[in-house]
C-alpha cells in the first residue's frame, strides 16, 4: 500500500530508538546510568500532583475549552508578568504540548517553499518537523570556541526572501548556552523590519545559573507581532509526562494555531491543566530549590568531565545539559555513545542527533542524583582509560 | 505578518464556537439543556480514575515509550481478540488521541492531490482535516429515507485514480446508522483489489442496540493491509477528557504514524494510559450498563421527537445521537439551533456541521439524564408550537 510523501519523509527522534535499546539492556539485568533524556529525576511539585488528583475526584473528565481553561490562562498572564514584566491578553495564549506547538508554529507560518533558520546544534524537534513537512532548514553553525553563543549577524547573513521563521532557544538544549541581550535585540529588530517570525523557545528560561536581564525577545516585541514565546511545564516543574505547555503570540497566529489544535486534539485534559495552574501559582519555591540543586550537578559534571583525558567541556550557563567535545578520543559521538552504553552501561546521546556540527560531541543530561553523576563519570573514565 | 496556506484554510470545529455561546448564556444565569456535545454525562469507570490516581502517586510523571506502553498494548490485544476475534501484533498498534489519529492517517496516506471518500453527513473532524490539508473530500450523500445506510456501490461509484482513502463510521456520528455486513465486505474487497486504504472509525462499536455480527472491516482484512481500525476510550468509557484512543493498522503505516506522533507529541502520559488499561481490563460491566441506559434514552428521545409536529426522527441503531429532519418547520437546522438555544435554552447542533445534506437536520446527543431529555423535549415542543 502506497504511503504519502509525509510518511516517506518523517523520521522521528533518534532518542526514542536509544530508549528502546536501554530498555532491552535493563530487561537483561544491566545497570544503566541515565544521562540520555532531558527528564529530571525529580517528581513534580506535590501541589501539582494533588491538583490533578482532586480534579479527577471532582469528575473533571469531560471536554473543555479548546484553547485552554480560563483559570490556566489567568495563571499564565500572572506568571508572564512576573517573569517578563509584560501583561498579555487571553487571546494571545494557546495551551498545548510544547512539541505540538513547534509543529503548529512551523505549519501556520511556513508554506512548502519557505526557509526556516535554526541553529546547529539545536533541539531535534525543529529539524524533525522541518524534514517531514519538506520545509528547508537553514542552519547557523555554532562554535564551541565561542561557548556556542548565537550571533545575530550570523543569522541575518542566512536570511533570504524565503525566510519566514527564525527559531532560537536560550538557554539552549543541547549546549546550555545563553544568547546575549544585544544579539536578541538586534534579531527582534531585524525580524520586525523584515516581517519574519521569531520563535523563542524558552522552556529552560527558569534554569539560568547567573542572573541576566532582558534576555528574552518578548521584552522588545511583547509577542505583539513577530515574537512567538514557547513555554513548557516539562522542565521547569519536572512534569514531562503531563505533556503540557503553551504559546504566547500575536492573536491572528494564535487563532489559527488554536483552530489547528481544535481539529487535531480538541482540547487538553482538564486534570492536566489543573496541575499547570497549581505549578504556576505555587511552584516558585520548587523552581528555586531545583535550580540550586542543578547548579551543583552542573559543577560536578563539568569538573568531572574535564578531568577525563580527551574530553573537553564548556561550562553551560543554563538548562541541564552539557555538550562536551570528545573528538580527541578519536571516536565520533555516535560511536562513543554506542560503545559507552554497551560496555559501561552509561546512556548519553550522540551530538549528531542535534545537528551535523555535533559529530564529535555527546549530550549529557545531569538532572539526576549526584551519586549517579559520580558513578557515570567513573564509568566514562574507565571506558576511555582502559 | 503573513501566515501559511494551512493557516488560511484551517477552520476548526463549529461546535466549539457554540460551546462558547453556551458558556456566556450560563454565565448570565440561564439554564441550558445540553444536547449538543457527544459527551456522556456519566463519569468514567471508577477503576479507571483510580488507576490514574495510583499512577500519579507512584510518580509516573516521566516520558514513556512513544507508541504506547507495553501493558496498554497487551490490554488492546486482548480486547481486540474479545471484540473482533483477531489476534494482532504489538507493532500494529499506535496509542494516541483518536482525533490525532484521523489527522495522522490522512496525512500519512494522502498527498495534496489525493481524494478521500467520506459520507455526508459525517463526523466533522474528517472534513476539518481534509480542508486544512487541502486534500479533496468526495462525499457520498446518505439518505434519511434509507435510514442513512451507506451502500458500497455508492462509494465505489465515486472512486477515481486519485482515491487513496475511504472513511467509514459505523455506528455513525451523527446518524447512529450501522453499515450492513454485506456492504462492508464488498468495500473491503474493493479496497484490497484497488490498493485503497479503508479507515473504519469504530469509536461507537460498543454502542449498538441490536446484536449484529461481522459488521467490522477488520473481520475481512485483520488490519493486515488496507483496513485501519480506529478506537477511542472517549465514548465507550465516558472519558473524553482523557484524550485517549488507538489505531490498529498494517505495520508500515503504524511505523510512519508513530514517527509523526513522536515528532509532534513525544508520548501519551503514563497516568492516562493506566486508565486505558484499567478500562479495557475491568470496564465491560460499565459498558453493558451504559448501553442499557442509553437504549432507554434513545427510545425516550425518538418517541418524544416524533410526537412533536414537523419533526421526523429515525430510530438509530447505535451511537448516542439522533439526527431528526426538521425541514417541515420551515427552518434550516442552523436557524433552528440558534433560535432554540436563545429562546428556550436547549443546545443542539445544526446538521450542516456534519455536511451539506444536513441543512434541514439537527443533531441531538441523548447521553444525559432522562429528566433532561424530558425537559428538553418539552422546550422543543414549546419552541415549535407557541
Amino acid at each position: 500500500m502506497r504511503l504519502s510523501n509525509i510518511a516517506k519523509r518523517v523520521q522521528g527522534q533518534p532518542m526514542f530508538r536509544l530508549k528502546q535499546r536501554i530498555r532491552e539492556l535493563e530487561a537483561e539485568g544491566r545497570n544503566v546510568i541515565h544521562f540520555e533524556i532531558g527528564d529530571n529525576h525529580r517528581l513534580p511539585p506535590n501541589n501539582a500532583i494533588k491538583a490533578t488528583i482532586l480534579s479527577l475526584l471532582r469528575g473533571e473528565t469531560h471536554y473543555t475549552a479548546s484553547n485552554g481553561m480560563i483559570e490556566l490562562k489567568k495563571a499564565i498572564v500572572n506568571s508572564t508578568y512576573k517573569e517578563y514584566g509584560i501583561r498579555i491578553q487571553h487571546n494571545k495564549i494557546l495551551v498545548l504540548p510544547a512539541n505540538s506547538a513547534i509543529d503548529f508554529v512551523i505549519r501556520c507560518v511556513c508554506d512548502a517553499d519557505a526557509e526556516v533558520i535554526i541553529t546547529d546544534p539545536c533541539f531535534p524537534t525543529y529539524t524533525s518537523v522541518l524534514s517531514y513537512t519538506g520545509i528547508t532548514a537553514v542552519p547557523v553553525v555554532l562554535s564551541q570556541a565561542n561557548n556556542f553563543k548565537l550571533l545575530a549577524d550570523d543569522v541575518i547573513a542566512k536570511v533570504t526572501d524565503k525566510t519566514r521563521l527564525i527559531i532560537i532557544n536560550s538557554p539552549s538544549n543541547p549546549t546550555g548556552s545563553i544568547i546575549e541581550c544585544v544579539e536578541i535585540k538586534k534579531l527582534v529588530e531585524f525580524c520586525l523590519a523584515n516581517e519574519i517570525f521569531l520563535l523563542s523557545d524558552e522552556v529552560y528560561s527558569q534554569m539560568m545559573y547567573s542572573s541576566q536581564q532582558c534576555w528574552s525577545p518578548t521584552h522588545f516585541d511583547h509577542c505583539d507581532t513577530a515574537v512567538i514565546l514557547l513555554k513548557s511545564f516539562s522542565k521547569t516543574y519536572s512534569m514531562p509526562g503531563y505533556r503540557l505547555g503553551y504559546v504566547i503570540a500575536n492573536e491572528q497566529l494564535i487563532e489559527k494555531m488554536g483552530l489547528l489544535f481544535q481539529t487535531i486534539f480538541s482540547c487538553m485534559p482538564v486534570f492536566v491543566q489543573r496541575a499547570g495552574i497549581s505549578a504556576l501559582e505555587n511552584g516558585q519555591r520548587y523552581v528555586n530549590q531545583n535550580l540550586r540543586y542543578l547548579k551543583g550537578c552542573r559543577d560536578l559534571m563539568v569538573e568531572g568531565l574535564n578531568e577525563i583525558p580527551n574530553v573537553s567541556c564548556n561550562i553551560p550557563e543554563g538548562a541541564f545539559y552539557v555538550f562536551p567535545d570528545i573528538s580527541e578520543t578519536g571516536l565520533t559521538g555516535e560511536w562513543f555513545a554506542h560503545k559507552l552504553l554497551e560496555e559501561q552501561g552509561v546512556a548519553v546521546l550522540p551530538g549528531i542527533n542535534f545537528g551535523d556540527s555535533g559529530m564529535f560531541n555527546i549530550r549529557i543530561c545531569y538532572a539526576t542524583e549526584k551519586k549517579n553523576i559520580k558513578e557515570g563519570l567513573k564509568r566514562i573514565r574507565k571506558f576511555l582509560c582502559t
